[in-house]
């Protein structure tokens, strides 16, 4: 029951990303799985359903990720530690990764509320938690949670998504690299002077990068 | 002639951004236009070559957006221009800005080297322009073009498309706003210390930013 579920699921994300929105039907994700229309409904009440349900699975995914990042040790590290994680959670899930900004969108809010509003709220919460304590702790300049988080998230953004979309023209190798020092580049102008470790450029980042060390692991115990 | 011809890009680019590469079928995209297949190969000699059109219309599009920023004054001004222009053209031809990222790397090289590759060459070499200058006159900190021009690339293309998705809950007026406060707290990260005009905070843009008087037209005749 629960492994047909997960098929269920793990078909429908690929669906929905070959064909939107509007050209998902719950009977083209039957043919996909190999069963007849009534047997989906048995685990998934309605399209919509099962839609919120892969938001609320992405949500959990993702939050499982970034989660991890708050071992971190400072306000600064904790934010590196979750730029990190989320690269992890979309070279690990990237479906859930391009359906998630996408999904919730386009679902009814008031639906979403009710079903899976939790889940989308808690990682909202998780990355305003992080850019609030930077501010608290002086780490960064004056700014609005708001307004420093959508930098934060659209560069993030922009980024995993033309690499999961082949534009970059990276590895996955190269990729966590370049990544990490265009998330250290933001950071830059984010950071209030003197609040990031050093002055040490780090392979392949630009010198007079005071960020640099936040690359390595090694900056924290 | 012409103008059926535009009606079919027109169809064409909406039936990509629907279904993908795999969905997209002349059959289909004829029977959207109201034409037979044939009628489009009068056109279009295949589907690859109609797919080329579109990529060369977007590039095309997009460098005369982007060409109108070389009338700044400075290299900074003329970035700060091209961010823009970029914008602008995000927000008049949102299915060119959405396919074109997508729809280039899906290609055959081979194939697109010979038919479309120099109207893509140019965009790239006008944003490796803009890179350069700003790093040969010193108005940036010492990096390389690729991954500076990385980073400026990823959050632009992930906050246009971000917002084109609807998941900023912006407006088309607050977007401008938004967006151009985020390009210059991203290039806060990237300029030398004073390459900058001025210290001076505008409307919606943290206090400590040194570029805010880039967000305005005024700062350039």
């Amino acid at each position: 029951m629960t492994e047909s579920r997960d098929l269920i699921l793990d078909h429908a994300s690929e669906l929905y990303l070959e064909d939107g929105l509007d050209g998902f039907s719950m009977r083209k994700l039957a043919r996909r799985v190999g069963v007849t229309a009534p047997a989906l409904y048995r685990h998934f009440e309605s399209r919509d359903a099962l839609l919120m349900e892969l938001i609320r699975e992405s949500a959990q995914t993702m939050l499982a990720y970034l989660g991890r990042a708050l071992a971190g040790t400072s306000p600064m590290d904790r934010l590196r530690r979750a730029g990190a994680a989320y690269l992890d959670f979309a070279l690990d899930h990237p479906r859930y990764f391009l359906l998630y900004a996408s999904l919730c969108e386009r679902l009814d809010p008031e639906t979403m509320e009710a079903e899976v509003g939790e889940g989308v709220e808690s990682v909202a919460r998780f990355w305003e938690d992080r850019v609030r304590e930077c501010l608290q702790t002086g780490a960064f300049r004056p700014g609005t949670p708001d307004e420093i988080g959508l930098t934060l998230w659209t560069h993030a953004y922009g980024f995993v998504s033309l690499y999961l979309g082949g534009a970059l023209g990276l590895s996955e190798d190269e990729v966590r690299g370049a990544y990490m020092a265009s998330c250290i580049r933001i950071l830059n102008g984010i950071a209030a002077p003197g609040a990031l470790p050093h002055d040490t450029p780090a392979p392949g980042v630009p010198s007079g990068n005071p960020a640099a060390d936040l690359l390595h692991e090694t900056s924290t115990p």
